[in-house]
């Protein structure tokens, strides 16, 4: 996608387009200095008319708001679980998402198609003999859900979303395991057997994703 | 607790205790303006020393740090679930949750704790006449949880915390419903199966917790 | 380009690529208000990893730079200095000034892509009939320069940019007249005879980009 | 009062309830690195709803105000005054303190309740054996002070302190030395003969306040 | 000094060059609005080369420091001991008091300054026809003091000021009453005697200050 | 000027007066480290009130304005383009230019009087022998241009430059040669004769300022 990055992506999912880029440096953060241990990090932006109505600029409003701090904490968080920091050594990779064009699931399209541009850059790194052992022990992707108009559906695209009492996010390993469930009611409350039926859905759509990244990386 | 605010609690949850406050104000944010329709958020804080090393104050450091933001969106998201905002009329109640001591899962004491200071403010305002019908239809209650030592546990204090490779938290209404549920992985994945499990015992745990809660208001 | 933006523009000028969108807002900043007169302004960034090297996202350093703020200063004179803003009337475009990816002239691609995104703009308001008179009079583009071993030369690239003591962007109409320019030297000096040869390529370079500019508004 | 400081104490003077903590640092300031010389220093806050009116919280103001950075600069300078830092060796101590619930002279009960914290901390190092002589060579205490009414008064609660014309605060060793004095009209003027009996009467405040600390510190 | 000003005066005392502006608007701070009462405020800067060694420019540095902070806020409250707000009515006179050349008791020099540029700008208003009864009922000056070699003097020059380990400030009225003490110790402590020996010492001087402000006005 | 800086200037053109100092560290940008090069840095601020109505302090506001950060850019590169940073050694000199009046032209002030507080700085370096053959090959100077009612003049002051469609400045050597040339319209356009033109006056203006510059230094 881009030719400066170590691997890249440009993932879209319906009219959700984000460019995913992975950037490589041979240090790491003060601590975890001389542990042997590597760090996958990631950062998240919109462009400011990613949306349907301008947003503000995060850099000329002087900070970045609440919502990006925590979807960038989950993004990181999510593709770390994937990672062996041992077998990647003490090197950083840093996983910028930048939301191009948004209609719903950013946050999933940053981590599916953040893992794709984790991998090339991944696989540059064997290629080129610095790592012996692969770090990525399994693919990692997201999904969103939600309850819309009283059923369980995934995917949602922006007007759904925005409508939806209950929404939520699976991360999910190639091997059908949990990284990350969030769920949560906005003037709303769900119960047990919905969330199960979620979850139900979320394991069919991940391996579709799955897929999706291995032609991908093999593209 | 203080003699300033409409309401308030300082909840106790072993070693962790957290002084919540709730601050009524006849005015909403102006998205809500002229819609009827009332508000309720929350802001949360830690003292410096009230960890074990201390941290560096917020206040100072010129900004609030991504998990004091990510927390007190979730407090307040958690706590407008079992509100209902047409009965609260235009008004806003801002809960404060201000960790004194810290010794794990106190975003979930300050759901809990803020809570019972919320009602307490309610209360004020009902019996006040200023309000007819009960806007707080359920109690609301968080509980936090882990895989430690390979054993789903709930209420992690803070050496189990850090150590346990999952956690999460469950918020629920006294009827038994989920709000919110987060569970994430920090470098290790879990099955559907610990999932259901530690969903299991959050709904014993949680049941304690609101009978906490009737008691602290009635007290 | 997106399907969001009023217009859109993704520019490739050599190896780099800025995305320009046009947002259109129907109100003015307030020392416009009541005067009848619109306003074009613009804002510029770059992807972390838009460059050869990751650099840090401005929205996370809480302030955008000073080169940032310089040229994001010069795309909306530039592109003002081409506006009627009574035919424009009480409204105000913004042009977003992305770089995908960089390898020079990035601000000189942003004015030349930036019109396209305003002319696109324009052209849907004066559709709609919101617009009568064209406040669109002229073509705005503009091409980078330098001094690069010696010899005056157009449109350098970033190794040649950044090896250049002298270097410089004129923006100009369609009709060949100036809007800007911007000459300067660092650790070096240079004759109105350089600058005079410099000046006679760029209005050649500028005539190519024209024609370029009318081919995608048509296209 | 806290687990986990140094030396902590909850002062209550009327309905002011400041909670200081005292935290201990094996390092001190980069301007006394290899000097030998200990570190003695403040922080203030005031929480959201210690007031009668909710404060907005500086954290989410992104800085600390005018007021708390003064109110800070005089405690860390009063607890100063009292310490050999010399004998203290190169280490700091931080004090923090936080008005829980505030009904004036907040920053007094700061420097007599942040004394009581300090000298419990040096307590412990000294029964560590880290310290050998001692090094708070007398009591710190401070007792604010007015003309209400047209008479002079010590200790005023909120109410009378906002209409006072003249406030002030002395700052006194238990042996009834001067540390700090400020006094200051706003819209107002005092006389040599008001300071004098002013002075008087505070000799005697302080007096009482050290008589507290030594009940506290052997409590 | 400045022909903006609507008052203005360039104070040397000593090395200590401060330059001190009036500046009126007709408009009050919020909470003065439809109250019928003026204001008189101030801001404090020191140009980064009036030391001698450079400062960091405030401006760069994002934010005032303490110290200036503090500053500004007792120049402030100075001056409006000296002022009947009543007589200005509701417009607001800014102080600004910039430091060229620093060589000890800026502060005082810029009170004592200060209220010269806010002399000269109350009679160009009282000129006009814009006041009628005149607002300023006393002038203002103000002077440093320090115990240095354990002797009180007055009027510290920069090196024996960070010397002494007890400084202070009287701002005073022409008619000799008091508007703010502040005597601080850093490291050390001072008797109620050495107390008053430093007020006589500044009775006097300020009554020069008072007629050097009479010539000034009057130049 | 003042007694502090290495080289100091103030500098009259008109009623804009800007007080330039020159303040020399024996260390570099990080940068720089071993490479045997110096570095020339400016900074540049106005007085709140040296305009018409006063401005807001830039340190209150927090941030330095873009218009700000572009002038004192341009200063900086301007001097830097006459140095040679080989002969200065490892050391930077940052030259403060601080506006105390203004009536137009103030960049253009600021780097000729920059230029005789830098070459006085750099004569005491030399004088101590800490430098041995003359940094500073040439003289730097700047000329502020427009067009105004339809003529090109120089030196346009504050009543003229804000009705000029197009401005300029234009930074030449002593020998004649360009440093910078930044023409701007806005809202307009200008012809290359225009631009002919008013550089050949600019070079009539710069060699005017040169001379002063040698008499001030000469003094």
């Amino acid at each position: 996608m881009t030719k400066h990055a170590e691997g890249s992506c440009l993932i879209r999912m319906g009219d959700t387009h984000v460019l995913c880029t992975a950037s490589l440096e041979e240090r790491v953060p003060p601590f975890l200095k001389n542990t042997g241990l590597g760090w996958v990090t990631a950062e998240y932006g919109m462009l400011p008319r990613s949306t349907g109505t301008r947003m503000r600029r995060e850099a000329s409003a002087g900070k970045q708001g609440g919502r990006t701090v925590e979807i960038q904490r989950l993004i990181g968080r999510s593709l770390r679980a994937g990672v062996d920091r041992v077998a990647l050594g003490e090197r950083q990779i840093t996983v910028d998402c930048d939301v191009i064009q948004a209609d719903g699931g950013t946050r999933c399209a940053s981590i599916t198609g953040g893992w794709v541009a984790l991998r090339l850059a991944v696989n540059k790194l064997m290629k080129a003999g610095d790592i012996i052992s692969d770090p990525l022990f399994d693919h990692v992707a997201a999904i969103s859900c939600g309850v819309y108009a009283g059923q369980p559906v995934l995917d949602l695209d922006y007007p759904e979303d925005s409508e939806a009492g209950v929404d939520g996010n699976f991360v999910m390993t190639g091997g059908g395991r949990l990284i990350e469930v969030q769920m949560s009611a906005e003037g709303a409350t769900f119960s047990r057997g919905e969330m199960d039926e979620l979850l139900g859905l979320a394991e069919k759509g991940v391996a579709g994703l799955v897929a999706a990244q291995k032609a991908a990386v093999e593209g």
